[in-house]
């Protein structure tokens, strides 16, 4: 399966949650690690004309979420993932789109996971995302631990 | 100013933010120390059918940044609020509409924030958050620290 029939079905996942779609949240690119989404801030605005706490949380955890999704479909498996925990830290608001890219946490790799799903049907593994301004400056960043399960959780 | 007049403004203040009123977040009461906020599965589910992990980090994320301006509110003081950081673990999928709860984490108090804000115009306070289905039983719950500006952070 081409990355581009990956990401167009990613994104098509994503339409299909309302929240999601709420917050107009749309795939941006992968480069085969590290997955970036974007939103538009109109959509996604506090009351102090920038970017919403838990927009941006929310952006970077699906980052998270959805990286972990297209390992298991590249690895050839199915099943439903979910975040598990996270610790976010707010570094300086954003006062324009937001875009968060995610990829896999320092120490992890995706063999282990795979191996450990392929033969358990349950997996954990660690991601760290983050949401950058335009001039490259991190403004929020999240690491988390996600939950890949075969069957119900 | 009496509690309803209070939770009438953030209501008010919740509805101004375009992600809050997508997610349909409504105040659904204040006993002097802790704050629920309740949002409808229908507009926070997720592709499994459960309430979406984004929708219950926000739900949480804004019931704290809530009970911090209501005690600013009802301390005489004006300020902005923001998110610096949180922990979040999600302990089991909710199927049900989503209920969240606020108040001061353990070892803060009110009284040294608001003398802190009152004397430099900024401070910092800790709070803990979760979120209980019908049962009562936590399935999400957050630990985080705000911080108010009287001023530009």
């Amino acid at each position: 399966m081409a990355p581009t029939e990956e990401l167009r079905r990613l994104q098509s996942h994503l339409e299909r949650m309302p929240p999601v779609a709420a917050l107009q949240v749309a795939v941006a690119g992968f480069d085969g690690s590290r997955l970036q989404l974007q939103a538009p801030l109109a959509a996604n605005v506090n009351d102090k004309g920038c970017a919403f706490g838990g927009s941006l949380a929310g952006l970077m955890t699906l980052a998270g979420w959805g990286l972990v999704n297209l390992a298991l479909v590249r690895g050839g498996q199915f099943g439903e993932v979910y975040v598990a925990d996270s610790q976010i830290r707010y570094l300086a608001p954003l006062f324009e789109d937001l875009q968060a890219e995610a990829e896999l946490a320092d120490g992890q790799d995706w063999s282990s996971f795979l191996d450990s799903f392929g033969q358990r049907g349950k997996a954990r593994i660690g991601v760290q995302a983050c949401v950058r301004d335009s001039t490259g400056r991190v403004v929020a960043e999240l690491t988390g631990r996600y939950a890949a399960f075969r069957g119900a959780p």
